[in-house]
């Protein structure tokens, strides 16, 4: 647990390959996660080969870990695989909408968090791209995912070659909640974002990005209303499109 | 490693509780996992009174883990706390659209799922309930969750009262596909199912309802098109109302 309380997210990687034993360890290690009805609603797209980082990479908005870690893994909603079983054996598949796009969703990144678990008790480092639900249509495009598969987040990997800081948290009792939602005053919104609001790399962007408030950075610059419905509208279409 | 290799689903739980310190700190560690912008845009239900499990219990279809695991957590999207907090700081938040409910799904299940990884290590026995997205209406009531918060998954908690076998998991090749997604053909289906299918408790599921196929049981019995559709409909609605 050590382990998982020191960690990190890695963003530079050692020019070292992970091997294909290890690789594929740390997979089946991950696939041991609960899965609804033993179903196993997900797939994982490894890619290794230099030009078809190439390609994804726009998809991910050119973030240099796509091309310099050795691996870059894409977690993937499966319906397919399943319901190609089930008309093969005489069953007619229902799992074509929202509801098993949310149950791939939740099967699948239990076993990207397993495998990133697995990978960082193993001395990897991993980064999750969360480009991956900005752009789906771009990866479904650059690996090949036919209908009923969905790529829903991204793991680039690869051996450490450096240690950032840990990067702050909220405080507990902003995030649990006993029994009941227990709605915030302004009073504890003030509480609980002090801490974050007055580190130095916080205030930093405030200044850098020319701005009041270091949620403006969020809303005005990372994290625009404009961009979240425009991706919002695209997330939405490419499910339609990739049949559910 | 070797016990998340080893872990099963734990659905029968010893009559003892989690200590407040136990759960707290493995609460902390999950919240070091990945979070999209450092926004943290989820929070976590702890229901331990149980006059709140048995309102709980309905929308989880009564399953009985509900009502004697000492601990059950609810984790939930929330971009009310970050948008409270935008409001507060003169930036207007974007963040009530499809693009950051399925971030904020992200977000949590990978808590969930870190959670779930060092409870283990600790000895407890967890079970997902995969209810939650099926019945999330009730679930908003019972835990009283307003806009902008929604339950995505559900763990009971306890320590084991049993050791039930490990389930199966098919082969590394139907999950992991090199570079690009390679379709199944049908004797890639064959090959990929037949272990599974050869299983003494699987055959027995496919006597017991009276099928032909194992494929069945799911289609007809556990997971039939109808009530998936069904299901779909009242998340979708569910999402709406919660704000996104």
């Amino acid at each position: 647990m050590e382990n998982m309380k020191q960690r990190r997210t890695i963003r530079k990687y050692q020019q070292k390959d992970i091997s294909a034993d290890l690789l594929n360890d740390l997979l089946e290690t991950s696939f041991r996660a609960s899965t609804v009805g033993n179903m196993q609603v997900y797939c994982v797209i490894v890619t290794r080969d230099a030009e078809r980082k190439a390609k994804l990479a726009p998809a991910h908005f050119n973030q240099p870990m796509v091309q310099t870690a050795p691996v870059v893994l894409t977690f993937c909603i499966d319906l397919r695989r399943f319901s190609k079983w089930c008309r093969q054996r005489n069953a007619e598949p229902g799992y074509d909408n929202f509801e098993w796009f949310v149950t791939g969703a939740i099967d699948a990144l239990l076993v990207a968090q397993t495998f990133c678990v697995a990978a960082e008790e193993k001395g990897l480092g991993i980064c999750y791209l969360g480009t991956t639900t900005y752009n789906p249509q771009m990866i479904v495009e650059a690996l090949e995912l036919p209908e009923l598969v969905f790529p829903i987040t991204t793991v680039t990997v690869g051996w450490p070659a450096e240690l950032p800081a840990q990067t702050d948290r909220l405080p507990l009792e902003a995030i649990v909640h006993e029994e009941v939602y227990h709605d915030y005053t302004a009073e504890d919104i003030n509480r609980l974002y002090a801490h974050k609001e007055s580190l130095p790399e916080n205030r930093q962007f405030v200044q850098e990005n020319n701005k009041e408030t270091l949620a403006q950075v969020f809303t005005d610059v990372r994290y625009t209303k404009r961009d979240n419905e425009a991706m919002s509208k695209i997330l939405w279409e490419t499910m339609k499109k990739q049949g559910f």
